[in-house]
């Protein structure tokens, strides 16, 4: 495991919104919450490897994800038994909140082009 | 009503977050979950007004406080209804986990000085 994750005692709520208040660690959140372990390559495919390698500090830092290394890659997972035990409900609550906005900005993308009768 | 609080449906839960991640803007918002309104110079007594005039826009362009003129002061109250129906669940969450973090501060301010047996 990679050194720098806090203990759950030491995980602070300060920290944890800070880290979750960004649009792409809250999409990395978003799909860590399906659980298991995912290869950081995976999550969001096309953002830079040294943009990730940031918001992969920030999030395991304020003790939002375990990181660990697995050959040339590194695994990445929720830490949702520390943070459910630590501040009951709010992980389920973020992932909630973060699944309804994201549901706005697809059915905003959809609604794109209409209203625009076809051919006239 | 100060004109720049945002409409309910721009609401965005980045800015709750960073908004929140903060715990002077935490200790602001467990006075508010009281419920009603208070005048701002009530809510944290002690710390100055420009810092707290600051940490009151904040909350109130991220959607967190309802801010008001009243006389000579404004009046802040917690945008609960609001914030309710636009992420269900998260503020009470949010309140319930800032209380068991300011908890754990408290108990471990008594416990200074346990164990020095008095007159020892």
């Amino acid at each position: 495991m990679i050194a720098q994750h806090p203990e759950p005692h030491q995980i602070r709520l300060e920290n944890v919104l800070t880290a979750l208040g960004n649009p792409t660690r809250m999409q990395i959140l978003r799909v860590l919450a399906g659980g298991g372990e995912q290869s950081c390559g995976s999550i969001l495919p096309g953002v830079s490897k040294s943009t990730l390698t940031r918001h992969w500090r920030v999030l395991r830092d304020s003790g939002v994800i375990w990181q660990r290394p697995y050959g040339r890659e590194n695994l990445l997972s929720l830490r949702r038994e520390d943070l459910d035990a630590r501040f009951p409900g709010l992980l389920d609550a973020l992932i909630a909140a973060a699944g309804s906005e994201a549901g706005e900005g697809d059915a905003a993308g959809s609604e794109v082009g209409e209203g625009e009768p076809v051919g006239a």
